[in-house]
């Protein structure tokens, strides 16, 4: 059911029966190690390429999901995924190999929370059984392909962000036990005319405080709602925007309940990655897997995930383009 | 509602509102050309590269739409939108303008269809009451991205297909007059092994006969229930292949009800196209404009479109991969 402008509320409250979520070694040394299922030494996965190890980290979290819910692939009436890759070859080569009925979606890094919001809404509105979705990042296919390959040694300011290496994937159903999503806020496009790559976070807030306001504009509700409002990765400096602009504009949030997954992934004391985490495996993980496990152990009983995307490419900031950026909310409560 | 295992039925039937297209000069040479509604005679649009002027085109023909239709953009909820580039920023970047909230997708040459499918799944499901979807694409930024630059004049083989430079939307509604998406099949990744990007139409035959036959198989119906069946854009060799696999395979279908945008664009005796059109255009050109025109005239009751798109990219074909390839239908009905 629409609420608002730009939400949905889910009338039957889509169970997330199981979630899943797979890293490579620098994710393993950060404080969520024990949130993530699959655990990668190698940064390859044994491959020969960085794409094709994201790929086989996606895939790795979408059989593991469907495993520990014990659901059959071909039960599955959907799958709904995205990552950062030129033409989402991640996740479309994860559609090959799992041959479950697939639509692509591409938000960047809020590819996380658009694909658990469009899963929700198949789930809720046309029924569907099952339905899978999943998003994934990696650090060195990133770089290489936004920045420089990581092979340059290229120097970057504090403000850049450190891609999170890893996958995340949720099963949703029309019944269970588990967290529900209970409802999504839609993002709009918000390009406030920043166009440095090395600074997403800043991009991004803005693009955060619209929907976080759409969202408690359209639920009417405060944001005392939530026990967590988490954004999906928009670092010490885009989280720290947020928090100031919310405030200003009179909503009622502390850093006690507003947190982000970029913040949260990494340790900041003796990982050096910048600003934090970003990538889609930065809320992949930390939403499917850290906050979905703390809800199901009821530490947690209200969650609203706010994931941010940045969505210019490498092209359009070549062509002196700014960054428009959007994200995407879904509310879970157990 | 769920029918068979890819399938939906949309029960309230969505209503295709008001869609319109634009393109180029090429185009307008073309046997269609008095169904784009906006002709370009510049493939730069006056801007100053085609990446701007393939965004132009996007915003030009989702702005007309809403304009046939006599909708506002604020009353729009959603807006879904996909196409060739890199993180689709043909999308992204209308979106910006048009400020809608909205869904990026990604099926390459498949979004049109896509987007129309998730559009009617959000119009039937959640009742949004006005969502507007999208696809565009330009020759000269996809050949360049996909191949080889055009100045380069690189040759081509007879297999080869032309890009569209163009841009199609549709807006749906809850209620009012005119065609009724009725129902949706959601492709499976289908990859024969085909590498090679100046072959598209031989590479995603096979996931359009998988499409085409699970669509009859899941909604218990044959061929002839519709006036016309018409795939993206398979070109000549790839309608031939679709064809005699249908036919093997079982199923009663002719060259009278099934066509492919692909031989439709141009005018094969006079345009150099090779094999065909290509691009998300094509169909988007071919089935929102030609198509759902013919349907408001009267002249075609039911229409079943596949797009098919291959889900590659430069890296995955550069890294030795085969080209995954998807079909999504919907049903439309007057």
């Amino acid at each position: 059911m629409v609420k608002g402008h730009q939400s949905f509320i889910f009338e039957s409250k889509p169970v997330i029966l199981a979630s899943a979520t797979s890293a490579g070694p620098f994710e393993a040394q950060g404080p969520l190690a024990e949130d993530i299922d699959l655990i990668h030494d190698d940064i390859y996965l044994g491959q020969d390429s960085f794409e094709k190890a994201e790929k086989l980290m996606l895939e790795g979290a979408a059989v593991k999901t469907m495993e520990k819910a014990g659901i059959n692939k071909y039960d599955v009436g959907l799958f709904i995924s995205g990552d950062l890759m030129n033409q989402i070859i991640s996740s479309s080569f994860t559609a090959r190999t799992i041959g479950i009925p697939y639509l692509g979606i591409f938000g960047a890094c809020s590819s996380s929370v658009e694909g658990l919001s469009i899963a929700a809404a198949y789930v809720d509105g046309q029924k569907v059984k099952y339905v899978l979705t999943g998003a994934s990042s990696h650090n060195s296919s990133a770089e290489k392909q936004f920045r420089y390959p990581n092979e340059y040694g290229a120097q970057k300011p504090p403000t850049a962000q450190w891609t999170v290496t890893g996958a995340g994937a949720c099963l949703l159903s029309t019944q269970g036990n588990g967290p529900k999503v209970t409802g999504a806020t839609i993002g709009r496009i918000v390009d406030m005319g920043i166009s440095d790559p090395f600074n997403m976070g800043a991009a991004m807030a803005p693009a955060a405080v619209d929907t976080i306001e759409a969202h408690f504009r359209d639920m009417e509700i405060e944001p005392d709602y939530y026990d967590i409002i988490v954004t999906g990765d928009l670092g010490s400096i885009g989280h720290k925007i947020t928090l100031d602009k919310l405030i200003e504009n009179g909503m009622r949030i502390s850093e006690k309940i507003y947190k982000d997954c970029g913040m949260m992934i990494y340790d900041s004391e003796k990982q050096q990655v910048f600003a934090g985490g970003s990538g889609c495996a930065c809320s992949a993980i930390t939403v499917y897997g850290h906050f979905l496990n703390r809800m199901r152990r009821g530490e947690i009983k209200k969650m609203l995930a706010v994931a941010t995307g940045a969505l210019h490419s490498p092209l359009s900031y070549q062509q002196k383009e700014s960054i428009p950026c959007i994200a995407h909310a879904v509310a879970i409560e157990m």
